[in-house]
């Protein structure tokens, strides 16, 4: 399908995810010249014939273009993919060729191959993701920044705990992908209508060559009509799409302008190129644009509705869908593809990713305290009840917010909180000490350590 | 994006709808010389520039490999384009080259015309389509069949109908098609933040110039973060083929063995080439498959979750957005070549469709009168009552299933059942007569006529 | 289908927009009630018997959980509604109930009648939101803000720019809602495959009179199975949720406690009950978070799927299809109620926003002149060419960003750069004057101008 | 949400997937209760809390339609409820209420108790189901039916194994249904941002206990921000309701009026009520709709999109998304709930299912041995060479297809085509015996068994 090369393949086709034409026809072409070889090993074939098929299976042979448009005699490229592979065997074994199988074997096969290189490559790129998002959340596991929630500055946190939220998620993503690709690939071989008949008893036999002979599982049935495993596949691969999608959505808010607590390293290497680092604009000089995120946001939206399309797509009709099949090759491809993609994204985002404590710091100061608010209702609760606390402070804190004083100096300072806070004999060091951000970072290291714990399991787990 | 040449192209990029790589290329490059032009004709441009950037801006001249390469920069793929193109017009006219002009309105122009192309030829299969069914509506205004609900055989209805009703809804989707089409395609000029600041005062006059160069429409306001215009496109395209799947899907039903009402032509032409005619099988003489109805719903299937995509992707930050633009490329392309591709099927399936009134006939006759069923009992229900006439019908109805007998002959042959009706002063003729299937068609006959003239009203709205 | 009340109610179930069980019970029983006093106009049942059955036609007398457990019998719930119809009409006129009709026929008209209402109750609350849009639009029409792109300051904007792109956005799709209404709406009455035939020669006199009582329009054919009427409202109600996400968005984004320039009103009336206004957090004195946007945005992200589904469900099989009939009516619903829901949030959310001029102008400030970059560069330019002067300009920008300086100080003040101006002929008055944001808007002004005109003739077009 | 009762619930709230508002109150409240005695046990509150709270945890005691109301000053229904709860606790113990814990806390661990019930629910459904289908294999294990690839006739497969399909894809859908369940529900319990912070150090342990008291995991992290869990349940659903849609699909086409190969049970005991029987047409008397495999599609063909929907809120910002994590709620609620109807309709079908061998045997005899053109083919290959076996059992086959004549006469009968057989050395009885359709199943009964053998093991896998 869509190459990792043309016009907008440096942002949707990055990473060694190839679900291309080329792709896909050498993985038909592998997928018969391995159904020869088996059939061979069975007895069902002159000795050589697996060889010779082998031999011509090349897709750089064959003309893409060509089979494309004879495609549409028949509905999908097989059958011209044959009649071509058989042309190139000699006479005497080109009976081999195809032997037993019906078009959607050989494309199904195909994607399970392909979906074995695309999860590898994927399961790479996650992996290095996962690495740096570890050397983040261990660099800044006391590296306090405001926490955030629905867009407002709530309470501290620490960067390290903002990323090992990412590790977490990226390593069981990956545990995912793993377990997908260890467990649900699977040789699809079932002939006409899934019997094997033209085979006569010798089916199962080839079925269970064919999947040696390829590094897949053999199924307990033929899975052409139970899309399971595509879904399985295409399930994996949109987990870990919102995984990244989440860092890099963080990472585009924490670069913002106004809060510039990250920002994405300039990807410039020796080839940058005649454009410059990534991010620049030639138009603005100040401009450094999270372009890295960006991209990889462009890869991760398309991934719901593909999905969709597989998920609606799992419908087959009888032993054969009318279409629902055939529906499934591209939204497969370019989900693979863009996960892929997302994912070369996320591991040189996160690699690169310049943090800086001192801007993360100062957003905290300019918050003159108010994220600490809680923290000092909770220190005055014991001696005034909740409720005489909350507002205490909460009236500290209008006044505070209203006139761009410190939380501090509005308790402090205000006669009448000056007042209550003695009559409950609370010192002025008690207050200082809980509009500490530090003092108010509840089990964050710990959970760091946690996630770190893990990753490092993790990491024993899926070593390859 | 995706070319219309391929391994899958025969099936999914049919028709003359391009998005492909070359086609987004060349639009962009339309769009760069027509600004030219249009700052030469506001005189921000020394005379000459707007010819000089025209005459080199050809997509064969541009490696979109390499331009594909270089947005990894930037993120998309307008500033390598523009680099070049500046480096290839005379140095004194360059200032014209891509003057005012931000990469997002490049990128958004030129998905206008693409758009623009597609939409004309989505409609032109479109019309092809609703040609055919109006010539099958016509020709089979009175060809009986039987009707199914539920995928259960219900009452008679005529072919016509069924064909006047992929007929109407045809015409709905090219009403669409064409008010899209002429009213909401328009450019996007807005310079970084669309403000047109770069250009001073004279941003509204070169828009103008703009539109009036590319014959597309000046919107009131730049609408890079208004995304209902690229919604529009893609709902007028999603329509289209709504309906052209509901008529797919309808005969693949009815072109299912068993049924055999319909069969697709065979697509051969003098080109047929070697894989012979369409819908055949090497391995099975006996089968003709319905290969165009099932590859115009792998079309249509994919379509509505690139749909959503464009939904999801409509929620546009600030003035410009951080991925949500991004993903709406591909989707926007990949829908609009499948909407052609389902048109172009749709064009050749109805124009080629066998449709076999003696089978239909057949298929009825084997039915034994039950689906008139309703039409005696209501023939019964004055002299009975309707519970009496349902309770006697039901009963004979249930004997003819059962024993595969004719209901007239459950009816009249069936001492009980005849005597009531004897008693109810119904005779035998009126009994057959009630079981005629040409005298329960209703209003099928005008509802026909009814939709031939209303498509040959939309045939005069819609000439062009 | 899901109710206006309930648990979540108050953030999904906002506005006027009823699609819940009762209001679809009422629907098809106004559907029923008409088709009997149609029946009755057309002479074929007794006088009274469409009075009689609107007499009885009132959700609140049928039992909704009883008619939902008879629906799986049948797979729907009418022929349980139209027994106990029947039932409650004296016998003598109950054969005017659902007289001619199938199932589909109610549900299928009883939803237009719903979307009747629903779209009217969306398009009241657009208008208001457009409404409160252009109040912002002329309110602040020079109140200058920095503008941003890919989420990074990017050249100076006014706050009535933003806000006529929401209004234009607003308009475009109340145009689109109104034009479905008027337009696209149709009773649906085709009898059991869609002929009329138990109605004999009367079906489309019937159909008419249908048409008339219920003030829809009579199609051309039965739609049945034509499902576009359906995509046509979700795609308009679909453009409206896109609309209200992206202004919504970009509130929660410039609500952001570093950016701070818009904030919720917080939508206290006199009923803001015991939780006090809204947006208050218990435990977070200093929170004010932006409820409204978040919640439009709870409710605008769900539409895309349930799009898609609509979509996807478009393909019905011959006379009535079997299963994606069925799965139209809960995404129909819950998509007319959630557009409902974000059009009343929006409609509160930008009647109610607070605008911070100072605000926005000390962000503009904060950013020390770099958002002027550009048009520096352009002063420069005719006296240095433009690379030269984009150099200039790029390393004082990396030098006031470095340094924390005004990039007004790094120009003047820096001996290298400075004797550059000077030879360029370029004073300090000139720089100064490139500097001042207010210098920079290009067309901005214009442009909320003519999204004002654009709004006002576009009220005066839909005015009711 | 969506109760189980209501106008439609007969049809989309079938099952014991109980994802209403009363479930989602009861499910918040034993969130609450149990966070009380995890306080309580951590010494964390006056004893006598933990019990204090849980006796008063009762959703009928609570008025969800006002908590609704209540529920948009905050943008979800917690506060309210956290304030009304803790007004029936005594308040010497209210300090436990909701300690430590902030909304999403309460309502992401109740979407677990939720999908832990839901996914048991669906569990036993797909137990049942797949119970079904394995007793359908078995007793078809050798029951010949035709096979259909794109809706035609193809050759000979058995009942058996179609049932064998649905098995197979159902016990893989009941493996991940389990592992999900047992694997990947989690207590969420982060505090305001995920820090546990107002616990001080304690947050861990209590989170531990709160995890104890629910019988839930506990997670490295807090997940409030990697939203896996709640794609991996929803993931687990969807594929389950993808092969319950295969499976429905087929059996709609298999009772096609035309085809009769299986009907549905009329689902009809002592409880069946007024409307009588399932399927059955007042007006019709001779159908007998599909209904359950009709209302089980109407169910799945809602998921895909509602599973985009999730996918694509995955993308939480910072410590608390706005917007995405709202949207989920519903989705995921209905998802689950129609996934579980869906299973409930597909234990009730399959259970029911009248297969009709006699039926399959005609359809198959109907065929006039065309399905068995490929078997003749290969027995005369040897001797002819493929090509030359082929056209003549091509020609063989198209003049039986046209005359309406078996193949066995065409071939044995038509002077030309028995002279080639007879200098091939084939004969009559050669040709008969190829014709055979039980001579040419291949390795269905095979699979049958082997898909029986890998159910059994499944069984022993995931027993209680």
């Amino acid at each position: 399908m869509r190459t990792q090369q043309g016009l907008f393949a440096g942002i949707f086709g990055r990473g060694g995810v190839d679900t291309g034409d080329e792709a896909w026809l050498q993985a038909m072409l592998d997928t018969e010249a391995a159904l020869a070889r088996a059939v061979e090993r069975a007895g069902l074939a002159e000795p050589g014939a697996g060889a010779a098929v082998t031999a011509v299976a090349q897709a750089s042979a064959f003309d893409a273009a060509e089979l494309g448009r004879q495609a549409e005699l028949t509905g999908n490229p097989v059958p011209a993919l044959v009649r071509e592979l058989t042309r190139m065997v000699p006479p005497g074994l080109a009976g081999a060729v195809h032997k037993g199988a019906t078009s959607q074997d050989i494309i199904d096969t195909a994607a399970m191959l392909l979906a074995r290189e695309a999860l590898s490559a994927l399961a790479a790129d996650l992996t290095a993701t996962a690495a740096a998002a570890a050397a983040l959340a261990a660099a800044h596991r006391d590296t306090i920044m405001i926490g955030r929630t629905l867009l407002q500055q709530a309470v501290p946190v620490t960067f390290g705990l903002v990323a090992a939220g990412w590790l977490t998620g990226l390593d069981d993503a990956r545990e995912a992908v793993a377990r997908v690709r260890a467990g649900r690939l699977a040789v699809q071989f079932g002939g006409a209508a899934g019997t094997l008949a033209s085979l006569d008893g010798d089916g199962l036999r080839v079925a269970g060559l064919l999947a040696d002979e390829l590094g897949l599982a053999l199924p307990v049935l033929p899975w052409h009509t139970d899309r399971l495993r595509v879904l399985d596949v295409a399930g994996a691969a949109a987990g870990a799409s919102a995984i990244l999608g989440k860092a890099a959505r963080d990472i585009t808010l924490l670069a913002q302008s106004e809060v510039a607590e990250v920002r994405e390293g300039d990807g410039a290497g020796p080839g940058a190129g005649p454009g410059g680092a990534r991010g620049g604009s030639s138009a603005m000089p100040h401009k450094r644009n999270p372009v890295g995120a960006v991209a990889l946001l462009g890869c991760t939206r398309q991934i719901p509705g593909l999905l969709a399309t597989l998920a609606a797509s799992a419908e087959h009709e009888h032993q054969r869908a009318a279409g629902a099949w055939h529906a499934e090759w591209q939204p497969f491809s370019d989900l693979l593809r863009l996960a892929g993609s997302a994912a070369s994204w996320g591991a040189e985002l996160l690699a690169g990713l310049e943090v800086d404590p001192a801007r993360m710091r100062r957003n905290l100061d300019d918050a003159r305290g108010l994220p600490l608010a809680e923290h000092v209702a909770s220190l005055l609760s014991p001696a005034l009840g909740p409720t005489a606390a909350h507002d205490l402070v909460a009236r500290a804190s209008a006044q505070a917010a209203g006139h761009d004083q410190q939380l501090r100096d509005a308790l402090l300072d205000t006669p009448d909180f000056r007042y209550q806070l003695d009559q409950a004999g609370i010192t002025a060091e008690q207050v200082e000490s809980a509009l500490d951000p530090a003092r108010y970072l509840g089990s964050a290291a710990e959970l760091v350590d946690a996630a770190l714990a893990a990753h490092a399991a993790a990491e024993a787990r899926l070593a390859p």
